[in-house]
């Protein structure tokens, strides 16, 4: 497959101290990715072109196509024309239709209504792990995450994420979309057949409902970001025993969810 | 129509200087909206929940299913429920299956290939005006933007829009999707039948292709951003005529396509 670049470079004028200059740079790539699935067109992602295996293996069971690495009988990818095929075991032909279809409550309408999708509803279910991770590592880890990606420190544009164990960066990934960069973790792992009961993970963009359900497939039980959650999202994190912390800055956070998990392993040593 | 809440409070634990306290938060609602058309399911959005009206409308519009707001007969929204009835005047049934699909280029494949979608390439066309403005009402536009919402200093989770004309604010939307927020000033602006030739817009999220695509659709000739842009939405601004500005922080700013449109009305009056 043909490299991709991942940014480009443009001239651009900046304004600086009330006068104009022409400069070199650097724009993050936004490349459309459509997947077939048996041949018929299933959906676009729009994405950093970089690990596009992983992105596809986890797009595809974030829409709960499948459930694991092996129900992929072949991927093939027309990097030029921006195509993905992809062949799975089963021979069922796909019906587009079918996905993302709204699960409504039948009842008086005053249920919780946390899961919108019939599908998440059907392929989540609660975590159970005993991680738990200090108040420094969900500190250092941010602190990673940020100083990792070179794409974002030269463009701006793009959100990262990473998979962390207890000792450990396991891997992490860069993309114009949140969504993508997590759905890119989660193609690793299941590629990987990983066990993630005791890892976490660290992502720079919000912690919204769809970023809940995807870390809740991952299996990774605790979810650390630089910015805010939705109401929706901390409905859901509860429900699935996800721990949320979010506003990771300045060496302060909130923990809103399952707060067990976030705690000293041992009283600070400066301590009585 | 029943009022939504736009935030919710949640008793979090926060963490600062060493220890954990427990507190009351806001936090963004994430609402999901189900678009009926026809009585077929056509689509989910995941919103703020307020202007939802101009929100489907400004959808409606953005997804190339009506060019103006007379062709919507009728919208209803059981808000409970979280979904909008929505009766076009004309009565072919819709197949969402044709929407979003993908427009591949059919000679060599060397190409541009800027418009990924079918639909944008039929809907949009290149921008005329002869609006400009100057680089301190970039700057200034900019501020204007951060101290309007409140809902974002509260959550912390939410993405603003504005629509000016040279002289003021003419309409401002937060939404927890930047793509919501512009589709509720897109929503308006049809709903009016507002000419928008002498118009700019203000957002705080990424420049994308499919924020450059609305600005184009909204008429609006100059889309000022807090952020970055990608280098798919520069090269259809480019394209289209847009004039896109990111960057805007502390005075100064880069100016990446169609920059004719920002210049000083007159000379600096500290200047010879």
């Amino acid at each position: 497959m043909q490299e991709l670049p991942i940014t480009k470079q443009h001239h651009i004028n900046t304004y600086k101290n009330g006068s104009f200059q022409v400069i070199d740079a650097e724009i993050a790539t936004e490349y459309p990715l459509t997947i077939h699935i048996h041949d018929v067109e299933f959906a676009t992602i729009v994405c950093t072109p970089s690990n596009l295996t992983e992105l596809i293996v986890g797009f595809l069971a974030s829409e709960g196509l499948i459930l694991s690495f092996k129900e992929i009988k072949s991927i093939s990818i027309d990097s030029t024309q921006g195509i993905a095929y992809v062949d799975l075991h089963r021979k069922s032909s796909i019906d587009p239709t079918l996905f993302s279809k709204r699960r409504i409550a039948s009842c008086c309408g005053k249920s919780r209504q946390s899961f919108y999708f019939q599908s998440d509803a059907i392929t989540t279910k609660p975590l159970i792990s005993s991680l738990f991770i200090s108040p420094m590592l969900c500190i250092q880890s941010i602190e990673i995450l940020s100083t990792l990606s070179s794409v974002h420190r030269l463009t701006g544009g793009v959100h990262n994420a990473v998979l962390f164990n207890e000792n450990d960066m396991i891997v992490q990934f860069a993309d114009i979309g949140r969504h993508n960069a997590l759905d890119k973790i989660y193609g690793t792992c299941l590629q990987q057949n990983m066990d993630t009961k005791l890892t976490f993970l660290a992502i720079s963009g919000r912690i919204s409902s769809e970023m809940v359900l995807k870390a809740v497939r991952i299996g990774s039980p605790i979810l650390l970001s630089k910015s805010a959650p939705t109401d929706l999202a901390l409905q859901l994190a509860d429900e699935l025993c996800l721990t949320t912390v979010g506003f990771i800055r300045n060496g302060s956070f909130n923990v809103y969810t399952h707060s067990e998990r976030i705690k000293d392993t041992l009283p600070f040593p400066n301590k009585p």
